[in-house]
């Protein structure tokens, strides 16, 4: 694929506004990724609100006067207008129940227009859960491949592999039909020789499936690289991006998501899977006109499908919803909440039912916990708290620091090397110590994991005493030599992990965080957690453990120490609260285990505030740029809609069309001389009273068509935005009436307004911009991006970091 | 308690607007009820919103200058400004914040405001807990104080007087210390006396709780009646109703509460728990300075409160931040989520480390089911939520109808005899039946539960063939002749449950719906499920069964259609969606079984949608007509601003204000001509360009202060508004400047504004009102009782069924 198409891609990257235009340019002739529906095309009769003749006798006029193609409608990289979007969609709705008392016909269509959400929200969940599966599946297969492959056929992945040859249990990994690379090429798997050749075969994989991943993003879909929720984030708030929630994205993403977790590299499938759900939402819109035509409606869609994805990706349906409606969605009417549940379980059986794991379990790492905790226990977890929200605070600002040198330095212009490089490094560091080898999500099932008297994996080799093992209550052991070197092995794994992260993430590969900061946190944890244990064992004595940890007794459970420092390092990374918390109990089943996930949830939280206040997606939206007003953060200064507002005290006066008194001439005069994207049409100059408001592309498109279409229509006819317009002498030429394209309700506030109350009306009402008056005279103009740069301003931040409007 | 006391109570069925009126005056010499803080009296320096010397040099004015006491406070029964109470916190922590930095005291200080929150959640989640196990036990010991007494100490209820005495497991329920009253007033408890005499002892018992109940509520606190649930929404939505979350009202209710769960009425303590955790959260507030002064802070609180009452309600804590968040909460911002979270959590660890019912479960009718189900069961599951649906329409109707008839008739003046007639016919017609007899969720925990081998109750009774059972898996077996007189007893227990519910629900005393509901639905749904199991188990030759359910196989379970019956039938009545899936996944904790919960809560919620719109708590809203904006009802009629706004056409002009030309006398003659609870204030009566908004209580309590506490203010006295008044000549009488309580920043919107914009306006951003321009004119004004007129209107309905302001 062409230079262009790329960056058109790297525009997450992009630094500059004119690097900005560009991309948005170079959009234009790429047209895979631009498969949105051509919006512009097809409009239907639901403009209407616009216009003023809704109220008396003409009320019905707009739906039988075909409005212009094009009204009404956004361009790329803009921001919507949802009061007119949520407008249109009642007009259409009220339109399909009044239609439907005329004929059965009529009554079906409406019956079926209010079902539709639920098949739409059926199919997504049906296309999420079985890309998911399919994911899962392939993914699993791939990594085991790095290190061989199975006689019995290829397609078999190791587990599956030595289910079907009949070796006994504990032989279960070294069933003859699955042959390590060494021992295919060479004929054994013994000795130096053996291990370098699977060392290079590791790594030959490894840098096959991410060079293939970054290879693919790069060609044919550049939107699919990153985990795509700061960007799911800002679609959800507002913003237009055509494309990145298209099928080519959808199709490339699967693809190479399934590489690049294959490939060995320090991400998860978890962010990407809420994108890949996304898209699945966004391509299933085309199916219904009433979410194909209609940015608002199209967005509820979205915020559902990423419950799905969180869904597929945790196996935790509930959670799922509250990710979406804490961390992902801005708008989420109560409706969506009780649709998104649906498409969330609908995924999360559909995926059961494809049981990719073979154990009817949605994910690798579901786990039963036993024992009860004691309070003092509480103490750790605090620890493991601290620890996940410094990890958290570390890692944000590293990684942003990095992607900022990306963005700014040549780096960026060489993603395929530093994909190569990045895999490379972390291939040959992970192959030799087995906790980085396995996959990830392993590690993590691994760790969670209580050991068992049947155990054999060397985390749980302790030393035995059956004489004081009653059933299956297995009391506190001291660690064997397995656990030692587990614990070494984890150590460097931890900091491997913690390095090698850093550098991943903001690649230019499909790369989830929750994985590899879950696996940070539960190494901690687990390794604080035999502590625990071994000091318990050996000193049950002291004051601290009398009266719960006696010896003999089971009192420390290491696998929840791994689970809680994966709860509090998810956390102090991602900022969220309650739906990870919900997430973490429907991995765990038992409302037991909520304390010390809170507790650590909590912890966190309050470190990682207390360090930077953005969580990565929050930093990565503004390392964008992208145009996202936060809806959580409280505007906190204490200025005056006056003091933000557009004209600036010294500024020439804000440009404004009359609503009766200027020619085509010299609004296109206007229309040229201004990039503004919207103009207040008032009484007159004088009086400044505003009357409402015109965008720019309405007005142009409505300008052109005049004169192609309309008789008489020249340079100097007048334009009229009244109601009524005054009979004319035939001397003049034909006036043009223009009034279908005024919102006559513009909100307006007044000069004295405090900032926070604006951005308060801009987040709840979701609005473009905002006029200023002053006992009612029309003073000036506000913006989302005047309010973004504001706050940029106000936090010391470059106001021109904010790119897009 | 005198009779005003009572009708102040009563003011939940009151019908006119006198009848409001003279309530609303009798809560005034009402002490007891009356404890919220005194609000008019300390007010901080936090209005400074409402000035306009916020800007430039004249910024920290505010904070010194002693606002008048009383200036942005409310009166009881009128509705808050959402807008100007944030603003006045964002002030407060602003204030707090910047102090933070001057000193190490005033750094603490707002490290302790930040905590405060928490604090109180803590609190609130204790109180919460701890009542609700209070409640619990007592009830217990009350319920099975109707039929006999403890020798061993009458404390101790029948089950935990029966775990003291070492009797077979078997004989658990008969043992020599439990004494029915038979037994201990003519020595046995066999034949027809000793029946009879229980039978009376059951009814003086029940009549004697009840009655002792609506004295108490009719004697002490008013408020306490009924399920509390409509009044919380009214009130989270920004209504004020001082005394309705009072401390008496909270104690009261708590004791009432026990009474009538005891008493046998069919009645729950579900809702009743809502409220007493929301007078907890309202009662704890005045512990903290940041909530007990601001009253949509205090709401925050009061949404989290609720969740903690859901969680010990049911045992679930999401189930409960979720029902919190769809049916209760207004505003509900994500902050809150996670707070409510924690309080909900810290409540239901309180419950369960208090273990009520002595199984370390927090509700009698926690389930644990092994079976899985078959997709074919589906039909059955939609056939309950069909029921459920059916039940909750018709439920509604005729409560309604019931409580309406109650409202217009002399029925409402006579509460205690009503109380007293239907605790006689529900304690008469239940004794005989045991499943009416026991506790409703004892009836409830009984029907959810599986048959196990053990069981010995009658719906358990199958006849055993002990050859075809292996180990703990049951099949599906013949059922005995206790199976089929409890079928009977249970038939005739769903018709009485069905019809006393209708009149319970409503009268004045504490009573809850989610129990009775369950129990109806528990029942239709037992009985659904014995008979399949039966059909399954002599015809499973049939085609609908051959594949999953051959001869031997357990695969019916009738607990769980006893469990998705419930939920479809609480559905139906409330039209809780994600929250009722919610809670019963917490009461079974099994993943599987939210598919069936779903599709009968789904089918449920269709069904009784169908039927009408509203559920339970809304009509009872719209029946007691508290000014309630429903936030999830699109609005879907095409009317705009000017058809709302007042004037009307051919009313006389808007009452307006002049900044800086009206006297004295001239604004105190337009108070006393009008009521309007502010008014306009423009430029000039000629321009009508408007400058802000004055309410009526700041104006009064300014004028009144200014003359008797500033010289020279006459009758004669111009009244400005403006910032710079010009000097005046030295004969006139000495101005009064009221522009610190004008309102710079009211909310405008255009007369061609849709009303589904103001209507969203007004719920998004919690406005008591809102002015209407035209070409930046001032016409008019929309108050929030202004648009619940129009739409009752538009619903066909009386427009001054809406009382409050």
């Amino acid at each position: 694929m062409d230079q262009k198409g790329y960056r058109r891609g790297s525009f997450q990257s992009s630094t500059s506004d004119e690097d900005m235009l560009e991309i948005a340019g170079a959009s234009l002739d790429f047209p895979m990724a631009d498969d949105d529906p051509p919006l512009d095309r097809e409009m239907g009769g639901f403009s209407s609100y616009n216009g003023g003749e809704m109220n008396g006798t003409s009320k019905m006029m707009d739906f039988l006067e075909e409005p212009l193609p094009g009204v009404g409608t956004y361009e790329d990289f803009n921001t919507i207008d949802w009061v007119r979007e949520k407008s249109r969609d009642r007009d259409r709705h009220r339109e399909i129940t009044s239609r439907s008392k005329e004929s059965t016909w009529a009554l079906i269509h409406s019956v079926s227009d209010a079902f539709s959400g639920w098949l739409l929200m059926l199919f997504i969940g049906l296309l999420a859960g079985s890309l998911a599966g399919l994911i899962d599946i392939s993914a699993h297969w791939m990594t085991d491949l790095k290190e061989g492959v199975c006689l019995a056929g290829f397609w078999f992945n190791h587990e599956h592999c030595c289910w079907k040859s009949n070796t006994t249990f504990t032989d279960r990994d070294k069933c003859p039909e699955w042959k390590s690379w060494s021992q295919l090429i060479i004929g054994h798997g013994e000795g130096a020789f053996a291990y370098i050749l699977n060392y290079l075969m590791y790594v030959i994989w490894a840098l096959l499936f991410s060079l293939l991943a970054v290879l693919l993003v790069k060609g044919f879909a550049p939107y699919a690289c990153g985990s795509g929720i700061p960007e799911i984030k800002t679609i959800l708030s507002g913003f237009i991006i055509r494309g990145y929630l298209g099928k080519w994205t959808l199709i490339i993403k699967t693809i190479t998501l399934v590489l690049a977790v294959s490939s060995g590299l320090s991400l998860g499938k978890e962010g990407p899977l809420v994108h890949v759900a996304c898209c699945c939402g966004n391509t299933l819109c085309h199916l219904f006109t009433k979410y194909r035509k209609n940015e608002a409606k199209r967005r509820e869609v979205l915020s559902a499908a990423a419950a799905a994805g969180v869904s597929v990706a945790f196996g935790a349906p509930i959670g799922g919803v509250l990710f979406s409606l804490e961390e992902v969605s801005y708008y989420f009417p109560l409706k969506t909440l009780w649709r998104s549940f649906f498409a969330a379980l609908v995924a999360a059986f559909t995926l059961r039912s494809i049981n990719p794991f073979g154990n009817s379990r949605l994910v690798l790492f579901y786990v039963e916990f036993h024992m009860p905790w004691h309070l003092l226990e509480l103490v750790p977890f605090v620890l493991l708290g601290i620890f996940g929200g410094l990890w958290g605070a570390f890692f944000i600002r590293s990684n942003i620091a990095w992607c900022r040198r990306r963005k700014t330095t040549k780096l960026g212009k060489y993603p395929v090397l530093e994909v190569f490089v990045v895999t490379a490094i972390t291939a040959i560091l992970a192959f030799p110590n087995e906790y980085t080898r396995m996959s990830t999500s392993e590690l993590i099932s691994e760790l969670f994991n209580d050991c068992g008297i049947l155990d054999s994996s060397k985390l749980c080799e302790y030393v035995n005493d059956f004489n004081s093992t009653k059933g299956d209550d297995l009391p506190d052991r001291a660690a064997g030599p397995g656990v030692y070197t587990a614990m070494w092995q984890l150590a460097l794994a931890l900091v491997m992990k913690v390095f090698i992260t850093i550098f991943t993430f903001g690649m230019k590969v499909p790369s989830g965080l929750f994985i590899p900061s879950m696996a940070v946190g539960a190494i901690a944890g687990r390794l604080l957690g035999v502590a625990m244990e071994q000091l318990a064992f050996y000193h049950h004595d002291w004051v601290i453990f009398s009266g719960w940890c006696s010896q003999g007794a089971d009192c420390i459970t290491p696998g929840l120490y791994a689970m809680v420092g994966a709860a509090a390092c998810l956390g102090g990374v991602t900022r969220m609260t309650v739906s990870l918390v919900v997430i973490m109990f429907e991995l765990t089943g038992g409302l037991e285990y909520i304390v010390p996930l809170m507790a650590a949830a909590m912890t966190s939280k309050w470190m990682a505030d207390a360090i930077g206040r953005e969580g990565i997606y929050d930093a990565h939206i503004r390392l964008n740029g992208y145009p996202f007003l936060e809806a959580k953060e409280e505007f906190s200064h204490k200025t005056l809609a006056m003091d933000v507002m557009r004209p600036r005290r010294n500024d020439p006066p804000l440009t404004v069309i009359t609503q009766d008194s200027m020619t085509v001439e010299d609004v296109e005069t206007i229309i040229n001389e201004t990039t503004y994207s919207g103009y207040p049409v008032v009484v007159s100059r004088e009086s400044q009273r505003l009357v409402g408001f015109v965008l720019r592309r309405d007005l142009i498109i409505s300008i052109e068509n005049a004169r192609k279409k309309q008789d008489g229509i020249v340079s100097t006819s007048i334009i009229y935005f009244t109601d009524h317009s005054p009979p004319l002498p035939p001397s003049f030429p034909s006036m043009l009436k223009l009034r279908s394209i005024l919102d006559l309700s513009p909100f307006t506030v007044t000069d004295q307004t405090p900032m926070e109350i604006v951005v308060d009306i801009f987040r709840k009402l979701g609005l473009r911009q905002c006029l200023v008056t002053h006992n009612g005279k029309l003073l000036g103009i506000i913006t989302k991006k005047d309010v973004l740069k504001h706050i940029a301003q106000l936090a010391n931040q470059d106001p021109d970091s904010i790119l897009f409007n």
